[in-house]
């Protein structure tokens, strides 16, 4: 079995009602749900409904509290400290965002900084909550480390996700969400899964030299920065902004959501940009100037072979766009991973996939 | 001759009265020849007073207005819009980081937008501005293309920097300044000169495959993305905040400072971000917590044969603390640049190296 294809509102469902059976509202339940299944639905598996089962072992062990509630801890015209209280990093951080574009509204930009949260899932839900709102968002967060400095022999800085979503008139908001790493953990592991060597720029192993295999990772070695020193200097304007600014753990305090014992919150920290299109420039002026970059790209000439130029979030918005009509097609170590989340919230694995 | 040490004081009041020489005014004079004298003290050569003599071409031709004056012509509670009026892009960004630094003084945080501005030499400078006011600063540009996309045969972006300042307490302040291409295009065009080939994902060919050979650069290929997509997607957010947003041209319709007859505005644009540390968070506590990331970044295990773990910035004030003591050591081709600078404003080359 390959995975299976399940409609968009089953798999909302099936995660909003793992939620409630640990305790949490029927409100943070479905603001999760949606950004989980949104994340699927653009095909990013590894921080979509994946993350579910994570989630409800720290809301049963107490690292995350299901019902914490977000609150603006300090506040001015175009900036708001929001403390998470532990709740889901995925409700502060819709929380976060919200404030940012409610102050954004007034003010033109706003910055809105995140102490006590959590893994957050994907960068780039939040980042669109902006481009709907006809908005520039951008957002970013710290991790555990897991990736190293140009030169060091072990992890520094966490991969560090920046996303951005710019609203783009008839096309869909051009939308990025990067890790500040070479590539994701994930790949790393996959590749020792699979028995395979690497890229000579993925990884370094516990001497701190680049090596193509992966089979120390993640016990041993680090990821290797995006780039070398340019990955490493924006995985560092990441932590300022998400870790030092807003009172959050930073690098090695954030606690791990995956290998800690569950039991303490990890503070992750984070931040949220929101800009105010139109009270800068006409939206129709920016929107027609932005549909004008995206069809220039599209026709600009392409490598032999190449069949398309794309801007950022073309492909996840394709997948999104088929995902609604027909449904969106999980891959095996995602279901693996529901089950193991209808263990644990108690709840029927088959109950929303019939 | 491998070029000469040259003081710091020496240096800027060769380029002010260069610039004064053209019909810039003693002020604005003085704020170009500041700019450019910091980055080669920075040991950044290429952004310093090497681009002296392109400025004062485009002051004799039209394309810069040494009597241009920007101002703000649209503005915020958190934003403003500047039009460069096509004076030095030193000038105008000066400005521009001004203004978002005294919104930032009652907003928290401003951004502020620029067009009609030209090349501004280093992104890094006036990052620091804002860093000399306990600020974080950003600063990004767009520029004439020369970087591909992933997948094009040809340049689509521009090599858009972006850079970053951070105080850091008792350490100067963090600092990154990057391009979002591979490598600067003139690292390219040494190698050309050298005869020597390339590391493959630098460069692309005409037929827009990654080549080694830097032959054809500049006239034919394009630089790669710094770290493929992820490189190609910021360089994108700068083209939106910097010439989307601010309605400057961007991509293609940018003028190039170099190779363009001299006699049009170049429309580049720029974009500043400040966020004022002291209005979120106490600043003790801002940078006692950015002191302990830095010496825990100083104290990390190193991998063999490294001898420290640099944070962004570091090698830069090294430089810039020897350059003020010692002088600044001018490569060979930005002494020939110079030689030119005082040939195009009239003045004698040797006066101020005496």
């Amino acid at each position: 079995m390959s995975g299976r294809v399940v409609p968009v509102g089953a798999l909302r469902d099936f995660a909003s009602a793992a939620f409630r059976a640990v305790g949490v509202s029927e409100r943070d339940a479905a603001t999760a749900a949606e950004v989980f299944t949104t994340t699927d639905a653009w095909g990013v598996f590894t921080h979509g409904t994946k993350c579910l089962a994570g989630n409800l072992r720290l809301l049963k062990l107490g690292g995350l509290r299901a019902c914490g509630v977000p609150r603006i801890v300090a506040e001015g015209g175009a900036w708001a400290t929001v403390d998470g209280d532990a709740s889901l990093g995925m409700v502060t951080s819709v929380f976060a965002m919200k404030t940012a574009i409610a102050k954004a509204r007034q003010q033109g930009v706003a910055y809105v900084g995140v102490r006590n949260s959590c893994h957050f899932g994907a960068a780039g839900y939040y980042a669109w909550l902006a481009a709907q709102e006809g908005m520039i968002g951008l957002a970013m967060a710290n991790d555990v480390p897991s990736v190293a400095a140009p030169g060091s022999r072990g992890a520094i800085t966490g991969s560090n996700p920046i996303s951005y979503a710019i609203p783009a008139g008839k096309y869909r908001p051009m939308l990025l969400d990067i890790s500040t790493a070479t590539v994701a953990g994930g790949k790393v592991y996959a590749a020792r899964t699979r028995g395979e060597s690497i890229p000579g720029n993925w990884l370094i192993g516990e001497d701190g030299q680049p090596t193509t295999d992966p089979g120390g990772y993640p016990e041993k070695g680090a990821l290797q920065p995006a780039a070398g020193h340019k990955g490493y200097g924006l995985a560092l304007l990441i932590e300022a902004l998400s870790g030092i600014l807003t009172g959050a753990a930073f690098t090695h305090r954030v606690g791990s959501w995956m290998w800690d014992s569950g039991a303490q919150p990890t503070n992750h920290g984070a931040a949220f940009l929101a800009i105010d299109v139109n009270a800068i420039m006409p939206e129709e002026q920016f929107l027609k100037r932005m549909e004008t970059l995206i069809e220039e790209i599209h026709a600009a000439p392409r490598a032999k072979g190449v069949e398309r130029l794309y801007v950022p979030g073309e492909m996840e918005w394709e997948r999104y766009s088929r995902a609604m009509v027909e449904g969106i097609p999980l891959p095996e170590d995602v279901v693996t991973s529901l089950r193991k989340a209808a263990d644990l919230a108690l709840i029927d694995f088959d109950f929303a996939f019939s």
